[in-house]
């Protein structure tokens, strides 16, 4: 394997610096630091740190493993149990700080970059529907009632979820996962 | 009525900056010219930004009107139908802009600040507590299932929202909200 680009390791390191700092915490020499590049070369590759945060979002958004949730071979309320059982885990190992990423920087940056909100809106609409995929077989097996449509429900679900984020990293307990998985499956999706 | 003190309104113009523009987003002086008060004084009344911020929470969560959701007066299903209209129409208000400033600052700085994340995690639980009152009693008069805590519950549906915030804020439509209601008010309050 060749060495990554660049501009590669620029993209990766930003996806590290704005989850842990958030937008205007990561500085583009804190960025151009963890990527190992020279500060100047960033504006090679990127015309602003709006942009690089554009490429960033969507990156993470690809780390989110929405392809399982679409995986017909496995049981639709068993393919929602496991990717928020990934996403508990996953935060739960950074001793839950950082948050999900498309959250933080909708917070920080969707009232003062179109550019930013945008990419936001782009990632949580194909996360919402990744999710209504399981949701809408379940409702059509009658498994789930279908009285919420899949999509709204799959929002609703996901809002709930970058909620739940929020309430873990001020108390860091798990009490909040914890009622997120009896609502959503014990009543939402049963 | 006497002039406001100085302290009085530095923490007005805080609340307003912070919840306008994040807490990396509003420096100190911002807030003092926003106040109309010499940068200078800032440290006569306040140890830090940080210090500043616990107090901008608490002067924010009272106005959340938490009081009207332990109202023995109004039905309590009511008090909860118009404690999330009075959350909605204000944001609306806003051009769906800032969201909630507990969330906001929570995602912001619970990772960066113990002083803050302490103030978020009181906020929220406060937040939890007023509206566990009316889930209770609607619980023990058999209107809604008593199959999930209604601490926990409340926790659940407060997540809900401050999830909803970030959804309206990045699409700035009413989508989001919609699920809101329908999912809260007919699903897990029926």
């Amino acid at each position: 394997m060749g060495r990554r680009s660049m501009r590669e390791e620029i993209v990766e390191a930003a996806v590290e610096r704005f989850h842990a700092r958030g937008f205007n915490g990561a500085g583009v020499k804190d960025i151009t630091d963890g990527a190992g590049v020279p500060k100047g070369s960033f504006y090679n590759h990127f015309e602003s740190k709006e942009a690089l945060a554009v490429v960033a979002l969507e990156r993470y958004g690809e780390s989110r493993r929405l392809h399982e949730l679409t995986d017909a071979s496995v049981d639709p309320l068993l393919r929602l149990r496991r990717h928020f059982e990934f996403l508990r885990d996953e935060n739960t190992s950074r001793d839950f700080t950082r948050g999900c990423l498309i959250g933080g920087l909708g917070t920080e940056m969707a009232d003062h970059s179109d550019l930013i909100r945008e990419a936001v809106r782009t990632g949580l609409a194909g996360w919402e529907q990744a999710l209504a995929a399981p949701i809408a077989e379940a409702q059509a097996s009658g498994r789930v009632a279908a009285t919420t449509d899949a999509r709204m429900l799959a929002r609703f679900i996901l809002n709930a979820w970058e909620g739940t984020l929020i309430s873990t990293r001020s108390d860091r307990s798990e009490d909040s996962y914890e009622v997120f998985f009896d609502v959503v499956f014990g009543t939402l999706l049963a």
